[in-house]
């Protein structure tokens, strides 16, 4: 543990001002300090030529206007020559933070959103290390560099022609990393800071509560929000958990024995603990889906209120540059009357429908017929198996399921970079879109390939036994599966490193830190933990009544996984940027989707459970009646489930308040200034008579 | 006709600014003029005192502060001296365009929110009849008429003291309606300009086209976006219409045929044209899907166009004065700082998900539990005439529906009742989200009372050809009855009443104008209009697959509906106020909520017509495997729909980019603002401490 080894401040070149090798001039007066505080470490190809380094560095120091960043750089003390690490002048954290649209505290006390003239009505104005997070000073950092653009057609000196060329306007950054010049770009971690989050976070001894707002302020929006969701959601799992125990224990009955039962011989047609079954089954099925209606509508609010503390609730990414992706023919932006590239918004739209929703559907088609081709094959197997029933067709039983396992495999891999491709085809203008569609493309194609065999067996074989057995295999194996990739191997390789690289004494040059950095694993994101947490949620929502067991499983899996989640990020990856965002994107939907399925899936499940079944044939019912009392019941529920939704506001009031009071005051600030600049006209106008 | 008598302008006192029993005095300086257009009659009951009268007319003109109107009144000229006709002046009525956000043509040409501070810069200012509509102007007067509060505890004079106590901030028009005092407040016809609009509208000789922006400005938003509606609906119905004649005439062995036949006998299990027909059910199912999507889709796009023109896109009821109707505890508005009653929105909320939704599920389970009781009976009716076979029981055999009929309509009554009082308790705080409760309450019920037979038919006693015939008779009938009601009675009507008070001489005194206006009926509101649409649409999208020719007469229907329901407006009623509406209210979701279910119904259909039947029963499937791949058709088909809906966007992009850059630079004008009020108080402290 590093614990004890932080690099005290002040204490390397990399903070002094002056000095052979030292950091950039500052063009501007007041952003003159004493203290440079290095944010951002870019690691260079070890082939680059030094002409090629100045050359970036001098982009990142060059103004907006010529098309550079405006940043501060240091070219790095080490012998090899490939790093450059970059801070930020003060003027160019305020700029962009208006830029972004970022809300800050105003002197009145309201989260205001900033305005670089009025900033001294801002509270902190004047410590950039209080005003701004450690993780938006970063962002802001990354988000200048992505809009470095080339003025001209140029060349990048000390690049060969063919790769060096740059056309006007197009993003430098971009392009230096795919011509393999820089390596990675990497925000630098505060040791100090680090080590009290890990403290507070991970080795605390009680078993609740995160520093929620110190995650945020370090690692910054979509991680803070991933964490909250963990958090809240480990926190609703609680009363699922003590039903789910109580239905296991204490109503011995149950569904689980009884189902053992039907899967050994077939039922004995009217036991006597008939009747507790089917009300159990019930009782999970209506109150899973009241659960997790509730549950999302409580965490729309949290939220909400979160995104107002973390002065993101009014961002205004569509007013921003766009992302360096976007390409489109150069033209003045309408609204903000900036020259960018455009792109009509119908094409986009045309694309999405007409190219990825087909795709994406030919897609899941390839996993369904995966599925059908695995169960014809084990059909088959099995049925060789049964006629032989020697040691070879043994082991030929396995063949379908490794065939299936490593055809999933291969699909998801080429789905993944069809994705990304579809997904830049249809150049979206702001990062979060771009996000936001990609994620979905990749999110619908996992959870398919999760649950297409559960759906299977419940749906078309209608084999609930199978589907419990199934359903408690996955819990356990993921479980077990889980707690040693993010527990074990972490450990070992922690364990590992610390031996290695990264057992720097505190007195070691302050670049060996850097590069031990530099060094680590880069952060894979956080799709896997969404998806992971998405998958668990639909065991519980849309197969609970099946295996009341989830609930108290997934509590258990979430309070480890809050740990090694943490654990991960702060120890065994690169530091990741993280924007600033107001929700969980693309994931809160996802979530409610899922919701909505679940009370089809629930009805479904009842309607086919044996005891249902029993009690309608007794009730001299049809099949086709009880499909259509069914499908009408599955309706009501949907309809108390959008009630309940709706009558649990999705913001709490104190928000909603300030929400209209700003629209409610801009509004009133157009009608203003439209006056005051007709005035300008007018006395601009009697100037020039007046001249005349 | 009244088309040559019109009356010749300032002929009449009512015109003429001074002299005895003239208009009230005008306050300030900018709204002296030489000619007052007289725009609403408030008839008083026969019973009111002068002394009453007096006081109503000193509240009408007295100034917003002290609790008025700020509008100019006069006396009216009769000997009965029971009317009051109320104009506005010039800074009245800029003021409301403001504190409605009306939009109107900036001098850049561009729709702007109206600012009273700013009103130079608009076009047409000096001239109130061009500048707004006459509609606009008369619901401007209502308006300002329904914000008329008592300042303090006090008596209306001349009203017995229960009757004529007003308490502190109680409206104190709708005090005046409850007390009868007042017995309507109509705004009066321009007796030229409505000739004019009749010309272009109902008595031209052309199929098509509707002079909609006449329509918009004589009879204001909401009746303008119903006739927009029902004209763009009525060109929609071509496509349909089409199809519709093609399979009916031009596919022989179609549904039409063969179901009579199935009806008659049983159908031979295997008919030569037994392919054709169920192609032509698939081919109208997934055409009426399509259709009903695109629709709709353009609809919204139209819809948005529409609201530009008019100015209404940018409506801020939120900001305004709450409804009359508003209750609450007093206090300080922390939006906009007015003083007003406050209601907390989860109270409300509260109410409608407990009370109102519960109630008028009970109401929808007694349509059903009504239904259920007249099979009962039609089948107990119908067995006793088997057995019997006399005249007695013949007759009987009517007696259910009639029975069901009564029941139906007593229920209905007594709902509407429920309806008006539960929305009153829910306590919206906006006209339009009153409007928009209530409308969807009674909505529910009617539709429910509509479709609830045909469900029944149709997916419980699975019976096509009863379908198909009770479809057509319902058409045939309900046009019948249409037609009758809508076209003959106020044919003749009109020809009765232009015959009595009506008859009006160019010459004769304004007064009896004035009067002969009061006397109609008062307009009954567009909900029958668009109730008969939507249980149209509702023919045409859930079950037109059954029959095809729905659709080539709903479009007849139609062409003689535009024009009977403009003669209606225009001649038989009394002249509506109409708000200025951006978009159809809950109308257009709908519409929507009918187009999905309609993907749903023709599912089910198609499901259950026997030529799918036996072709399934060939197939080998059974009945739970054909309703799982039902359901999965359902599915896909709803996605394609969502995705279609998706890909053609809700407003034409011109509009898009000019939402957004009123919102960027009412974002901006914010800023600015901020740094200018804090200058000026920057000066001030600064001057203070110069002072000290």
């Amino acid at each position: 543990m590093t614990s004890q080894k932080e690099p005290q401040e002040g204490s390397s070149s990399l903070t002094k001002v002056t000095g052979p090798s030292s950091w950039s001039r500052v063009s501007c007066p007041c952003c003159i300090s004493s203290h440079i505080e290095p944010l951002v470490l870019i690691q260079l190809a070890e082939s680059v030529q030094p002409i090629t380094k100045q050359w970036i560095m001098s982009m990142i120091s060059a103004p907006v206007k010529t098309g550079g960043a405006q940043l501060l750089v240091h070219p790095g003390e080490d012998m090899k020559g490939d790093m450059i690490v970059v801070a930020a002048p003060r003027c160019t954290l305020l700029r962009v933070t208006e830029d972004l649209g970022l809300c800050k505290t105003y002197h009145d006390g309201n989260m205001t959103a900033f305005s670089f003239d009025d900033r001294d009505n801002f509270c902190n104005i004047d410590d950039m290390q209080k005003f701004l997070t450690l993780a938006e000073r970063q962002y802001i950092i990354k988000y200048q560099m992505d809009s470095m653009r080339a003025m001209e057609d140029q060349r990048i000196p000390g690049i060969p022609t063919a790769k060096g060329k740059l056309k006007a306007r197009e993003s430098i950054l971009q392009k230096l990393e795919k011509a393999g010049v820089i390596r990675n770009v990497t925000p630098l971690h505060e040791q100090k800071l680090l080590t009290a989050l890990g403290k507070q976070w991970y080795s605390q001894k009680s078993l609740w509560g995160q520093p929620l707002d110190s995650i945020h302020a370090y690692f910054g929006g979509t991680i803070a929000y991933y964490f909250s969701f963990l958090d809240f959601y480990t926190l609703s799992l609680f009363p699922p958990a003590i039903l789910g125990l109580f239905i296991t224990f204490f109503l011995p009955s149950a569904n689980f024995s009884s189902g053992n039962k039907t899967d050994s011989e077939p039922t004995p047609p009217k036991d006597d603990d008939d009747q507790p079954s089917v009300s159990s089954y019930m009782v999970q099925a209506v109150f899973s889906m009241l659960w997790s209606t509730i549950f999302m509508e409580l965490w729309k609010r949290r939220s909400a209120s979160l995104s107002y503390r973390w002065g993101t609730f009014n961002l205004a990414e569509q007013f921003q540059e766009p992302r360096p992706g976007f390409h489109g023919e150069l033209g003045t932006n309408p609204v903000t009357g900036r020259l960018e590239p455009l792109f009509p918004e119908w094409k986009r739209r045309l694309r999405m429908g007409l190219v990825s929703v087909p795709v994406v559907g030919v897609f899941l088609g390839l996993v369904v017929m995966g599925m059908a081709g695995f169960y014809f094959c084990e059909r088959l197997v099995s049925n060789w198996h049964k006629g032989s029933g020697s040691y070879f067709t043994a082991i030929l039983l396995y063949l379908p399921s490794i065939a299936h396992i490593v055809y999933t495999n291969v699909l998801g891999n080429i789905y993944r970079n069809v994705a990304l491709r579809l997904t830049e085809s249809e150049n979206h203008r702001e990062e979060s879109s771009f996000d936001y569609h990609h994620t979905t493309k990749v999110l619908v194609f996992t959870f398919f390939n999760n649950f297409a065999v559960l759906f299977h067996i419940a749906f078309f074989k209608e084999d609930m036994p199978l589907l419990r057995k199934r359903l408690a295999s996955l819990l356990i194996v993921t479980q077990v599966v889980n707690q040693f990739t993010e527990v074990v191997v972490p450990f070992l390789v922690d364990r590992f490193l610390t031996s290695g690289d990264r057992n720097l004494k505190e007195d070691d040059p302050e670049v060996d830190h850097l590069q031990a950095q530099g060094s680590l694993p880069a952060f894979p994101g956080l799709f896997a933990e969404y998806i992971e947490l998405l998958v668990q949620f639909g065991y519980l929502s849309l197969f609970s009544c099946v295996y009341p067991l989830t609930a108290p499983l997934l509590l258990l899996n979430n309070l480890t996984e809050i740990r090694t989640d943490a654990y991960k990020l702060c120890k065994l990856f690169n530091k990741p940027f993280s924007a600033p965002v107001a929700n969980m994107g693309v994931w809160q939907p996802a979530f409610e989707v899922l919701s909505f399925i679940s009370v089809m899936s629930n009805c479904w499940l009842l309607l086919l459970s044996p005891h249902v079944r029993e009690f309608t044939q007794e009730a001299g019912l049809s099949t086709n009646k009880v499909l259509v009392i069914a499908v009408i019941v599955e309706h009501v529920l949907i309809m108390v489930k959008m009630i309940l939704a709706f009558m649990i506001p999705d913001e709490p009031d104190w928000l909603r308040i300030k929400r209209e009071q700003i629209e409610y005051h801009s509004m009133q600030a157009l009608k203003k200034q439209r006056i005051k600049s007709s005035r300008v006209d007018d006395k601009l106008s009697s100037k020039a008579k007046m001249g005349e």
